[in-house]
């Protein structure tokens, strides 16, 4: 049952971008924007990630001196996972928005803290297009794990004034090399869709927890790194229960 | 004649990533890397991009308290513009990193401000590599202009689970549309390279100076608003002296 037709008192919906899992990740400008909110919304999605409710709280505690805004948690709704994918997401993002309505009660002014930047690989945004009436959205950009990945190796994510592509481990598994770039950042990949390359033709840059304590990152030829990065990347998932990962692969040169 | 083989006494070098001209782009990060410098190097480029040297000097003074870095201005050599391109950016960054080690001195730990991010079409990783002996290079993420760009026109940049481009504006005017998405940030394009097109097919997401004071943005369907962008940009330029601009270009769907 999609309830989302509830509708909100929210004056303003700010979506804040705060980095990777850094506290110091963090802008000014976010900074300021949670000092200015009223509420803060933070979702629990229960079990392995709730370090994540537990970095937002530390960052809220962090920037926020004397009266802050009120900190509500919620749970997030569990998205159907037989069917149709990208109905299943619609409906889901319908049931979350019903969800924040819920949890924002009579709040003005709502912030939420979103896990790098809101405009990438993100649903606030579509989410909060279901609010009615539509409040305010205002979105402050955030350190995405593009920045954090080639920072952490210290390198270009471009070719001099060459292109490159953004895009997912799906889309790799399913689709292969993209057409018309050299150098690609693959993000949500939970299957090392790498492994369905030709590992001579790339070199990889791959970190996992970037920016974080436990940050993990790896470099070189693709087929002498692999291998390595397929066992690290399981180790580190059974140890802390989860697992966000990225990684930058550049064709090479023919020689 | 490059004089990059003298040698540095530099024991590391941050690049600082320090967002796109709202000095609160800056992350807390981004100002203890400041905090812990002896040395920021800030480039004079003369004239009209002088606000440029200005906005680190103003974001240098903001988070340092009491004793701080040392602030060396140096004058950026100029990149011949006859002859090869890539070969004069060679030659040219070669010029730059002998200049870096003459302003640097005899510094310990030198830093650098880096407008956007220090991966995404900029130099300085490239110029570092040329210091002997190669110090400790760190970089610090910085936000870049696809965020603010998506984040002022509070739009997301991908469509759901969908790859996008980065690219350029000569690469738009040379190569056309880039294969393989319908999503594509086009950067450093000082022609309107969207004109190229046919502006029936995209939707277009349009900012200059942005998340300064003087921002502007503009967007729809291209064929529609493309004209009081082009009027707008000149307008802009010749009043400010210089324009920084980016924009998105999404293909529409098949109705």
């Amino acid at each position: 049952m999609v309830l989302w037709r509830q509708i909100t008192t929210m004056d303003s919906l700010t979506l804040i971008g705060i980095g990777t899992g850094n506290p110091d990740h963090l802008t000014f400008e976010g900074a300021r924007a949670i000092q200015e909110a009223t509420t803060i919304l933070i979702p629990r999605k229960g079990g392995e990630k709730s370090d994540l409710a537990d970095l937002r709280r530390q960052i809220v505690e962090k920037v926020v001196v004397g009266d802050g805004p009120q900190i509500i948690e919620f749970d997030l709704p569990v998205r159907k996972s037989d069917g149709d994918y990208l109905e299943n997401v619609d409906l889901w993002h319908d049931a979350i928005a019903d969800t924040w309505i819920k949890a924002a009660g009579n709040t003005e002014r709502a912030a939420l803290l979103i896990w790098g930047d809101p405009s990438l690989y993100d649903s606030s945004l579509r989410i909060a297009s279901r609010l009615k009436p539509y409040p305010k959205v205002r979105v402050v950009a955030g350190i995405t794990t593009l920045q954090v990945l080639t920072a952490a190796h210290a390198i270009p994510v471009n070719e001099i004034g060459a292109p490159f592509v953004v895009t997912t481990g799906r889309q790799l598994r399913d689709n292969g090399w993209p057409k018309g770039a050299d150098s690609a950042i693959f993000m949500l990949d939970g299957n090392c869709a790498f492994q369905t390359l030709n590992g001579a033709d790339f070199d990889i840059w791959w970190g996992a927890y970037l920016g974080m304590e436990n940050q993990i990152i790896r470099s070189g030829p693709l087929d002498l790194v692999k291998d390595e990065i397929i066992s690290a990347r399981a180790k580190a998932r059974a140890a802390h229960g989860w697992i966000m990962d990225a990684y930058l692969l550049r064709r090479k040169r023919p020689e």
